[in-house]
């Protein structure tokens, strides 16, 4: 057997905790299946002094994760420190730089700064593994890099966090409104004190960023993803999804298109029977559609201190095994720079609800405003008449231009008679 | 770049040719994520002059493929003739004592001759690869291998074959009888002429042997593997299993007990909101246990040429990026050999159906034949009063030995007012 591949940890949360524990505890069966064994030989965090759960007697500390990363003696850093920018960077470009393979469980890192660190990596030869970092107890980097390799990728999408999932699924399952469901996830622990990151679609457009550059081939475009949460999901939506054979999800959709990559991240309305409908909870589900595949999903938990570690580890013994694949499945020189299409363009069919006062021409006006951009309406919903009261208008429109019907929302929003800003689900055809 | 991989295809039926177009197709993305392309030397197959959908000038024709797998300047043999034995089996044994690498779609082979083989690619250092084998779209070898190589997998299980989720779909929205459906899936190409293989749980097993081997690092044991088809799925079972929340579905399941392994195939009634039974139609989906990632679940299509040949070329680019793994995950000399647990002392609850007289005294009678074998009830439905005419009566269990529960089916099949055999089909607990 060969000798153990020696590893350094920077960050010892609960992941980095997790990830010592699954690498002691499952020490035979990884040194089985790698034909080496990893040791942990160093650590690093913010206090030394903090009760942990973990043994580190034997382990040499480091203050300073960057030191550490450079320290003789290590072959792989695994960076769970998080954030774009500051340490956790440091600690990568340091790891790096001293020739060492990294495993990061960093998405933001990777959205803000991947294509420079691939290229890095692959100019020292070291292996930049970040499995956690999308989906953790769902092996897609490996999917998309390895066992779907043989494909053209035409498009991949997801339900990428669990803490919006829980939040919608939660929301149907009881027909109790956002806030009351927020509130409800943040003391199960299932949503932060300050949830803009996960709710606001931030985290998910970070996913689907890298799950773009290595479904694609192209180089990480954070920047043009367009983004939306989910703060403006009602439980009267979610009621009309219903109704309509629809659930609402955040999916983040990358396609691919003859003119370049469209990125989204918004609430979508996919039909009830499809398979992303059922990824429940906090559940994180992944599509990739390929030329020769045609459709493959999968299903895990997208986070959690033992689905992240199990990716972190994976990624370890890959490692240990001698694989240094590139970064994003091809070269990082090689990475193509589609032209990325702005959300105004996306083709799509539409829901969406106004609360308008019940009077006579009201359907007119919003009939002629979807007319004049050329929208044609699939269906509609206006139940009882209560005249001069508010009502509830529910429209499902035929494909149109996104910019189209932005428009006709706005003309439509402008009526005296709709009383509340027209609220709009774009529907994903699956 | 690095010379190209020179491959050998032995077998050009439907996948064999979308073998060679997907390669021709690809060839520029192939060659970008693996740093060397794959080029078709030789190929083989029984008629020469068989008119075939591709073009095979240039390349070298063998008529026997166990010597082409022999033949200068090849690098990996592509077997995809089938069958357990005869000429399968002699090209992959000659391509191994060869020095070649092997990618397989053979999982007949594999399911019979696996450990043997096994032994002899690693003995002789080459890749004996069979992605394509399991669940063609589904990359499960390499997340069961690599993806979740970190955790103890505790149960793995699965829709393994399309043809019998085809039919028990089309049987639940149709309502149709098993007959007509299964004469249906014929004319549409879905199931075979002889459709044994298929319906009568055979080729699930195979797969299961397989993913069992793997999931749990021991040697292939088909000759252990309970099996069961779905001839005798009626659609008043189905319909039972409707109002009962349940769907059925033809499971292959392996699980690991502290005292062996379990491997069976049968009829299942799985919770109709349980992912698994989200899986409809021709496609598979595969679920694994793992200690540390929980469960994960993919699915895809199991069959067809495009997901085949996916699956094959994934397997040769890997080999063309240099990997190869133990064919099992850990080297052949290190796997398991578990006691093998037979299915009498599979611990779980029933459904079972019977078609009584309704008389006095038949329930007592029933209830009897339960209690003494120590079976508690968890619900009786028997609808409406016909004195004296046939009446269904469904009862489910809680949790019994398998050898409880047959003993009980004896005695009460032997009662007068039960006039046809009595009908079981096993609860899973997902």
């Amino acid at each position: 057997m060969s000798d153990p591949l020696r590893i350094a940890v920077a960050g010892l949360g609960t992941v980095g905790a997790e990830t010592l524990r699954l690498i002691r505890a499952q020490g035979p069966l990884i040194a089985a299946r790698c034909g080496r064994a990893i040791e942990i030989a160093a650590v690093s965090a913010r206090d030394r002094n903090k009760a942990r759960p973990i043994e580190l007697t034997g382990l040499s500390w480091f203050d300073d994760p960057a030191a550490m990363a450079a320290a003789p003696g290590i072959d792989a850093v695994v960076e769970l420190i998080g954030g774009a920018d500051g340490i956790a960077k440091a600690t990568v470009e340091a790891a790096i730089a001293a020739g060492r393979h990294v495993v990061t469980a960093n998405k933001a890192l990777l959205a803000h700064h991947g294509a420079a660190l691939a290229r890095s990596a692959e100019a020292a030869g070291v292996a930049l593994a970040y499995e956690a970092a999308v989906a953790g107890g769902i092996p897609i980097v490996k999917a998309l890099r390895e066992g779907l390799a043989a494909n053209r990728i035409g498009r991949v999408y997801g339900v990428l966090n669990g803490t919006c999932n829980y939040i919608l699924t939660t929301m149907r399952e009881t027909g109790r409104g956002f806030d009351a469901v927020l509130a409800e996830a943040q003391d199960l622990g299932y949503a932060e004190a300050d949830p803009g990151f996960d709710i606001d679609g931030v985290d998910t457009a970070h996913k689907l960023a890298i799950l773009t550059a290595l479904a694609f081939g192209c180089e990480i475009d954070f920047g043009n993803v367009h983004v939306e949460g989910i703060r403006e999901v009602s439980s009267l939506d979610i009621a009309y999804a219903e109704e309509l054979g629809y659930r609402i999800k955040l999916l983040g959709i990358a396609t691919r298109r003859e003119d370049g990559v469209e990125q989204r991240v918004h609430p979508c309305m996919v039909a009830r029977d499809s398979p992303i409908a059922a990824v429940e909870g906090v559940f994180n589900g992944i599509v990739a559609e390929g030329d020769f595949v045609g459709t493959f999903m999968a299903e895990g938990r997208g986070a959690g201190a033992g689905p992240t570690a199990s990716a972190v580890v994976a990624d370890l013994m890959d490692i240990a095994r001698g694989a240094v694949p590139p970064t994003f499945g091809v070269p990082a020189r090689d990475l193509e720079r589609p032209a990325s299409l702005p959300i105004e363009r996306h083709l799509g069919s539409h829901y969406i609800r106004l609360m308008v006062v019940d009077r006579p021409g009201v359907i007119a006006d919003i009939a002629a405003a979807l007319r004049d951009q050329e929208i044609s309406v699939e269906a509609m919903i206006q139940r009882g008449r209560a005249p001069d009261e508010m009502v509830p208008v529910v429209i499902t429109t035929h494909d149109t231009e996104d910019a189209a019907m932005t428009r006709a929302l706005q003309r439509i929003g402008a009526l005296d008679a709709v009383i509340e800003p027209p609220r709009r689900i774009r529907i994903e055809a699956l």
